[in-house]
C-alpha cells in the first residue's frame, strides 16, 4: 500500500513534502522551484515578478465565512502576498462535474469576482472543462497568480531573538469546514477567517519593511506545520508560548470535544511572520490597525537551537516539540 | 435541464462559449480577457509578457503519441506560442485521486519534464490535492503559462485575399483517443499529433513575421470551430478546399467507419495561421523545413464575405457552412 497515493499526501504535512522531494524536485530543477516557497521569484526583461498556483477541492463547496470562489482567490492572492508580491493577474480553471446546476455555478462565480475585486486583482485568462457525472465531486478550480516584488522586501533567515507573529485566531477556517461537514448545528459561532491578506501585507511591509524576515500564510498543517518549514534550513527553531496562542472560544471548544491541535487547523486568513526583535512592537502595532489584523499576537520567538525544530512552551513551565504531522487532521479543506 | 453544466459545456464548441459569454465575461472585465485570445496579453514594468491556462481532463491518461503528462505541457506551450509568444515557465498543479499508483504518476511526470524540456520551458511552481476514492477520476493537471512576446509580431485582422495554412494532418489526437478508449485493435497506426509548437511557431515567425495575421492552435473542435473563431470579427469570412485538407488514410479511414467530420476532429500539435498572400509560399516552405511542419498545407482562403462564415469547397464544385458544433465529438480528448 506504500506504493499508492493517499489522502495523507495531499494534507500539507510530511507525505506531500516527501511526495514533493521524491517526486518532483528530481524532475523540475528549476532554482525558483527549489526554494520551495509560496511563489516562484522570476525575471523577465530585467523586471521581477513571482508566479504560484493552487487548485481548490474544498467539501463542501459553500461553508460558513466563504465558498470555493472566494477560497480560490484568497490562497493565491496570499501565497503572492507573503512571499513579498503585490498580487496583480489571475487564472481561472474551472474542472465542473457534469449535472452541476448552473445558478450554483454563476453563485459560486460572483464570490469570486467580488473577492478578486476586494482584492485588487483582475482574472485574465481562464479555462472551462467538463467531466462525466462521478468522474469529479462537484467543482474544482486552479488559479495561477503573478504579482510584482514589493520594494525593499527581501526575505531572509530567521535569527535567534526574533519574534514570531500571527494577525489573528489559529484554526478558524478547519473548524468551520469541521462543523459543515458534519452538520454540527451547535458551533454556529464557528466560521472560516477566508480572506485576501494583501492588503494586510501592505500595510505590515510599509511599517517595517526592514524588520520582516519572512512571511507564510497558515493553510494546510496550521502555524505548527509553517513554522517547521519557517525554521527549516535556518539552523535555529522556534519556541512558542501556549498562553500567547490566540484561540477563539468556540474553536477552543471544538478542539476539546474532537482532539484536533489549533496549532496543526488549516486558515486561509492567517500568516506567520518572522520579525526582527527591535521593530516588532510596532509591526504588530501596525497589524493590530488593519482590520484583518485586530487579534494580532507576537506568539514566540526565534532561539538558538540547531535543531530546527518548533517548541511549545506550556502553561505548566514544561515544553513540548511540535512536529510536522504525517497527514492534515481534515482532508479536502481547501 | 437546461440549468445544468453538461458535457458540451467544455466541448470548446458552441456551448462552451456561450458558457464564457453568460456566466465568465460579465464577471471578469479586464480587457485582456475579453479578447478571448489563446493567451492574455499584458505588461510589468513596461515588459510585455503573456499568460494562459490549461486544466487537462483527458480519459485514458496514456494514449499513443502521448499521455497527461505530455499534454499538460504541450497545451500550455502551444496556447502561448501560437499568440505570439516565446514560452518561459510553467506552473504545473496536480489533482490526485486517492489509491492512485505512484509508479504511474512517476511515469506520467517523466513525460510531463521531458516535454518541458523538449520544449524549452521550466516547471517553477506547483500544488498537489488528493481527492478520496470516487471523488476524480485518476488524475487532473493543470498548468498555466507566461511567456514573452516575440518582436515584431502582433496578432491582426484576417484581410480578403491572405492564405490559410495548416501544419500537417487534421484530426490526428481525437482519432486517437477514440480509438484507446473504444479499444479498437485494428487501428494501430492513429496515433496523436501532440507536440509542443513553439519551435515552429519560432521557425514561422522568424521566415514570415509581418506576413502571419494571426495563429490558433487547433484542438477542442478542430480546424472548423478554430476558424470559426478567427473570422469572428473580422468582416471576413473562410473559405477552404477539402481537397487541400490533409487528413491521413488511417484517421480518413476511421471517420468513414464512425461518421467523424475530420474538420471537427481535435488536435494537440496542429495550428492553423492566416497569413498575407505575398510570402505564403515562403511561409508554406518555412512550415515544411521544420520537423512538425513536413506536410504542411494550404487550405484555403479569406475571402470578402461579411457574413464571417466558413465555407467548405467540396469536390463536387459546390460548397457548404462549416457551422460551429454544439458539442464536441468525444468529451475528456484534452
Amino acid at each position: 500500500m506504500n506504493d499508492l497515493i493517499t489522502l495523507a499526501h495531499g494534507s500539507g504535512g510530511r507525505r506531500t513534502r516527501d511526495l514533493i522531494e521524491r517526486l518532483l524536485l528530481p524532475r523540475f530543477t528549476h532554482p525558483a522551484l527549489a526554494e520551495l516557497g509560496d511563489a516562484a521569484t522570476l525575471e523577465i526583461g530585467g523586471t521581477g515578478l513571482l508566479f504560484t498556483t493552487d487548485s481548490f477541492v474544498i467539501s463542501p463547496l459553500e461553508f460558513p465565512g466563504g465558498d470555493i470562489g472566494k477560497l480560490a482567490v484568497c490562497g493565491t492572492v496570499n501565497d503572492l502576498a507573503v512571499s513579498g508580491a503585490r498580487p496583480l493577474w489571475l487564472s481561472c480553471a474551472l474542472i465542473i462535474e457534469e449535472n452541476f446546476a448552473i445558478a450554483r455555478l454563476e453563485r459560486l462565480l460572483d464570490s469570486l469576482a467580488a473577492t478578486a475585486r476586494q482584492a485588487g486583482v483582475a482574472v485574465v485568462c481562464g479555462d472551462t472543462k467538463v467531466v462525466e457525472h462521478g468522474s469529479a465531486d462537484g467543482l474544482f478550480i486552479n488559479t495561477a497568480g503573478i504579482g510584482m516584488p514589493v520594494p525593499g522586501f527581501r526575505p531572509t533567515r530567521p535569527r535567534p531573538g526574533d519574534c514570531i507573529l500571527v494577525n489573528g485566531t489559529l484554526g478558524d477556517h478547519e473548524a468551520a469546514i469541521f462543523q459543515a461537514r458534519e452538520k454540527l448545528g451547535r458551533h454556529e459561532a464557528l466560521c472560516s477567517d477566508c480572506a485576501p491578506l494583501n492588503g494586510l501585507v501592505a500595510a505590515m511591509l510599509n511599517a517595517d519593511a526592514g524588520g520582516v524576515r519572512m512571511m507564510r500564510d497558515a493553510t494546510r498543517g496550521g502555524v505548527g506545520t509553517v513554522l517547521n518549514e519557517l525554521v527549516r534550513g535556518s539552523g535555529c527553531s522556534a519556541m512558542l508560548d501556549e498562553e500567547r496562542l490566540p484561540v477563539s472560544a468556540p474553536v477552543r471548544g471544538l478542539c476539546e470535544i474532537v482532539g484536533f491541535d489549533p496549532l496543526y487547523l488549516a486558515n486561509e486568513g492567517k500568516l506567520v511572520c518572522i520579525a526582527a526583535p527591535a521593530t516588532a512592537t510596532a509591526l504588530l502595532a501596525a497589524m493590530r490597525a488593519h482590520g484583518l489584523g485586530i487579534d494580532s499576537a507576537i506568539i514566540g520567538e526565534v532561539v538558538a537551537d540547531t535543531k530546527e525544530r518548533v517548541y511549545l512552551r506550556t502553561g505548566f513551565g514544561g515544553s513540548r516539540v511540535v512536529s510536522v504531522p504525517e497527514g492534515a487532521q481534515l482532508p479536502r479543506i481547501c
